[in-house]
């Protein structure tokens, strides 16, 4: 039986491991199709948004000039712009329609303000009686006028490269009458789970002794958001098995792939030395709890993360050192979701070492209080999602004090 | 020109708009494909997990009460449990070996725990040579073991109805073998918008002033996390049109309908006519801005929601009404994600009116600030794009000072 391998500091892993991070290709996606991926180019606008003076609100386009000094008792009087015959009207729905000196129009939100026009009167300050508007109120030029280019210039930088597209920017895409985008490609990531006691949940349910897979489903839930899961399944704790499976992976067009131990040890050795066969283990054993024997490989130019056999070990490896390798291989540029918080107790830690502890966000008067799950193993599920986020301990920390301050990164989906 | 209606204030609206509420079908899924889904049922474990006592280290399973005494300078010797032939390697297998008086075994994580043993030594802390154990170290009964149930324990609730299920649930229905989860089904939900000068994005670009139909995309887009959505796509100013696709979505099984106005007014009090004249207009108008002319009713018992043109009061009147009823009927218990925040400058609000207020998330040494987006008209869409999520101001409040905290909802997608 092997000895723990002597443990690197999570950030040398970090360094390490985002020193292989290749960015994916560039692929072009249909705009509403680009939800959730990340976008490979600048986009500008190609013309103003607004791309004409438009009313804000619904009521009367003015020459603000025109209302100056009307008050409630003094009111202004306009008279209603006349529309002469079939050309004025032909005109109008081409907005060539212009205001003169006392005139007004009634226009509606979003229309455009008619030439010579400044300002739009709110239907609240006026009465219209026939062809003449009684107006109660001064309105300053510019006045409930939303001006063309104001939300966005024409040339004017909307979108940066690196942002994981949302609803909203799908909007903006429209709006700008972009059509395609550029994303990045979603890297195949293959995933395998490895241990002779492992059956699949799938398969029929015998006995009660018997441990599912577990890794190589949540991997896949996990990488659904940001990359392209295989989930390649369970494999035998066989040397030319495990060796096959890896080949196979490869041969299927696999980026990456991400391979975990059983629940037990030893094999973990045994994954990393098919590793180092087939191409090279650059490193095994991080100073993260849980997580301690993850090690990352390189095999034909692919990286290839050793995981841990627990599940919560695994998820420990895969936010620590998994997910900031995916979102820089995918141009992610935006941070996680982030939350500061008051511990709620005493969270102890070992210095040396970096501990990932799952907490949950109790939110109060005071502000967030980050409670740390009971832990008692990496084989505690349960301690998942029972929690809202994780809490980060660095190496060099003795754990962290009731009230402390500590930064929560809420889960991702 | 009508005059905008009576407003009713947002949680009149609310309530109304919840009490139409109905819970979707439920549905069985395949649990790894249950991921975003609501689990439609309360989740018990079938059995205690861990399924038996298990090393939670890798080291030498030991009778705890045998290490008594033991120091670097006293150290206690422990004898390897000999294995006397096939018959007792056949029971190692089935964990049934067991551990005497002054006994060991190798053990690695995970594994079950010998009988007869209650304790893992660390690595560390002894020396094997041959088939003799040198211990340094006291060792408790129970160091290093996860126990029976620690995790679950059998018929223990693991995940509540109402769940939005994420990757780390996925997991733990695979670790409970538990193949076939209850959901909620989504709701197929039409989106029509409406407007003669709307272009559809993907139709060829034709001078600078024609208006992209932003909304129906930011809502299939919204939707997409929750619901099915139905883009039916750009229906023209014209009240038989807007009927027959009205009539149409519900014929191609929509249970609900999402309409949104052109860009400008009056056409809105014109939807609103067509809902009233197929079945019942609840309320139209409610007290925020931007969304002022959001309205509701009911067709063939399916809920409509008539929505303004312009898309940033469309996305605020999604988020305030919209999405809080599709919660409702996926049954969807969850609160949103919420973070506090310091206003970073005043922010003004009228009285009677509750206000969405797109606000930018500042991370500084003292916590959050909320930056409220340079606001000036529901047109400016790059308002969204440049936001985190939105701050609620209620309609009784007259606005929010500087350095005051405030609530920020953070945008899901």
């Amino acid at each position: 039986m092997k000895l723990f391998r002597t443990l690197i500091p999570l950030d040398e892993a970090l360094k390490t491991v985002l020193s292989y991070a290749k960015r994916t290709e560039i692929e072009e996606f249909r705009f509403d199709d680009a939800l959730n991926r990340v976008l490979a180019e600048d986009v500008c606008s190609p013309a103003d948004s607004p791309p004409f003076d438009r009313a804000a609100m619904d009521g009367y386009a003015i020459k603000g000039e025109d209302s100056f000094g009307a008050s409630q008792n003094n009111p202004v009087f306009l008279r209603k712009k006349s529309r002469r015959g079939e050309k004025e009207k032909e005109k109008e729905k081409e907005n060539e329609i212009e205001i003169g000196e006392g005139e007004y129009l009634h226009i509606q939100t979003g229309m455009q303000l008619p030439k010579g026009s400044n300002a739009v009167v709110m239907l609240e300050y006026a009465k219209e009686r026939g062809t003449e508007l009684e107006l109660f109120k001064p309105v300053t030029p510019g006045k409930n006028v939303s001006f063309k280019g104001e939300d966005v210039k024409k040339g004017e930088e909307v979108l940066k490269e690196g942002r994981l597209l949302r609803a909203h920017d799908i909007g903006m895409f429209a709006s700008l009458f972009k059509t395609k985008v550029k994303v990045y490609k979603r890297a195949k990531v293959g995933i395998i789970s490895t241990g002779d006691e492992l059956l699949d949940p799938k398969e029929s349910f015998e006995g009660e002794k018997k441990i599912a897979d577990v890794n190589s489903y949540v991997l896949e839930a996990l990488l659904k958001k940001i990359a392209s899961p295989y989930r390649i399944g369970i494999v035998r704790d066989d040397y030319e098995e495990i060796k096959n499976a890896i080949r196979f992976s490869l041969e299927e067009g696999c980026d990456g792939l991400l391979i975990s131990g059983g629940s037990s040890v030893g094999k973990r050795d045994f994954i990393a030395d098919v590793v180092e066969d087939l191409g090279k283990l650059v490193f095994h054993g991080v100073a993260i709890r849980p997580g301690e024997p993850t090690g990352f490989g390189v095999i034909n130019n692919k990286p290839v993360f050793v995981l841990p056999g627990y599940p919560v070990a695994t998820i420990s490896a895969f936010e620590m050192l998994v997910r900031p390798f995916l979102y820089a291989i995918h141009g992610v540029k935006e941070p996680r979701g982030k939350i500061f918080a008051m511990a709620s107790k005493k969270i102890p830690s070992a210095v040396g070492r970096t501990d990932f502890v799952r907490v949950k966000l109790l939110c109060t008067e005071n502000g967030y209080y980050a409670e740390p799950i009971r832990v008692s193993g990496s084989g505690i599920l349960s301690s998942m999602t029972k929690s809202d986020g994780f809490v980060v301990i660095e190496e060099n920390k003795e754990g962290v004090e009731e009230g402390e301050k500590v930064e929560v990164n809420v889960w991702e989906w």
